[in-house]
């Protein structure tokens, strides 16, 4: 496992951490004057700037993308939304190339409106995968496929394990050829009693690796998660068992929290330095 | 797959849907009245009444307990509270005795206080398990294992799948001796990709089936269930699969909420009996 305690360069800082106050241009500065390593961004931070100025702005700071959030929902109850998703999302990955990031981050989506039909979102959503891998290959940035929360299963994400999204990836990218892979996410998957075995498993299709923190009591299912250290994660476990497999990129801090979207950015980032160093 | 349509002799009410606001001899009169076949009562119901004119009350009504709720935590700092916890349980299967209970029904605890070690929960849930299966046995009372939605892992529930529970009762249980079994509650485990193997392979360990819905949104991690209706979960292919691989016992309604506890008790048992009938 490596001693990340000194290195800020081998972490990235999700943009939603930040609640979307600042534009990307001074996150980027201010996550370079920490020596941090990698940011992750959000699309809607890259609508109405220039790719290449930002992507210079990285270069020039040795910083880079560790994820491109996120993928449009590929469930919907009609074809034509189906495929407009799927469109949205081949031109995500040529965001995601123009900033050469390490991969484009998938929330695939909950239950279609009005249905309870699961095993069919599970089927839409990989209808719309297999439909962007060729895209994904050519692009260069490999696909990572996130399972959430089960909490966030009907409205967010019906890929709910980690055992489920090897799966998908066995069906879907059988020989790797594609390079899909998987995000694994401490938040959601802390609790699985089958995660130390699944991330053996997953091996090199670890794309990804974000942290943050389980708070107890847990007031919203979206947007409660804590600072590593303030909730019962052991972090530093999960991280050695994704290491292990033989992960080497970034570790990722995304936290969605109302009450830190309130904090200044520089306060919040000091201490999300401060806190990778000492609980992940 | 029963028809239960006309079948309230069927259906359960797990006493916590009421909110507690009625003393059990009440309760059971009312469900009497509407056909309702058992109940499931809670400890803290049983305490200062007569478990005999309980039983008794029942009986005359043709009515049974689907299973008594519920254990004391098993997950504790200290090795006295765990012992504590496993006398505690002991006693409760001598009640569950005196009321013909099908089954004891276990919310098996969460981290102990300050610990982030799951793996450590988990074993000292087993250590007491492990400790009460014989008087299990001996009162003739089966015990349930429930796995909680992933959202309870922190604080109630280090039990997290179907899947968990199955194999631990391989591990304890290996032969069925002690009748170790599980409960299936559709909100905590519909989320799941393998729920309807794990069920197959549940088979006789079934030992109770709840229902109630998952909303969207949900506003609390606890109290805010819903309504079979009034949710997203395919109640029905739940309880086929349950049926199919054997289960012939109560379906019962168990429902954590706040809106539900400031109705009237008779218009939330009508309603039940109605959803239970339409959406199970």
């Amino acid at each position: 496992m490596r001693d990340i305690t000194q290195r800020p360069d081998l972490y990235s800082i999700n943009t939603a951490t930040l609640g979307y106050n600042a534009p990307l241009s001074v996150i980027i500065d201010a996550c370079a004057e920490r020596g941090i390593g990698a940011i992750a961004p959000w699309r809607r931070e890259l609508e109405n700037v220039s790719l290449n100025a930002i992507a210079s702005q990285l270069s020039a700071n040795q910083m880079s993308v560790s994820g491109l959030c996120r993928s449009t929902y590929y469930t919907a109850p009609s074809e034509l939304e189906r495929r407009r998703a799927i469109d949205d999302n081949r031109q995500a990955l040529d965001v995601a190339a123009a900033l050469n990031a390490a991969c484009y981050m998938q929330v695939v989506g909950g239950l279609p409106q009005g249905s309870k039909d699961l095993h069919e979102a599970r089927e839409q959503v990989k209808t719309g995968i297999r439909a962007l891998l060729p895209h994904s290959r050519d692009v260069g940035v490999p696909i990572a496929l996130e399972p959430l929360h089960p909490m966030t299963a009907a409205d967010r994400s019906c890929l709910c394990s980690l055992r489920q999204a090897l799966d998908w990836c066995d069906e879907l990218d059988p020989d790797g050829e594609f390079g899909l892979g998987v995000a694994i996410d401490v938040y959601h998957l802390w609790w699985d009693p089958d995660l130390a075995n699944q991330i053996q498993r997953a091996g090199k299709r670890i794309l990804a690796f974000h942290v943050s923190d389980w708070l107890v009591p847990t007031t919203d299912l979206v947007n409660d998660r804590g600072m590593p250290g303030d909730g019962v994660i052991d972090i530093p476990s999960i991280r050695q068992w994704v290491e292990g497999a033989g992960y080497c990129g970034a570790v990722e801090l995304e936290i969605f929290s109302s009450r830190w979207w309130q904090q200044d950015m520089n306060t919040t980032l000091d201490t999300s330095v401060d806190r990778i160093a000492r609980y992940c």
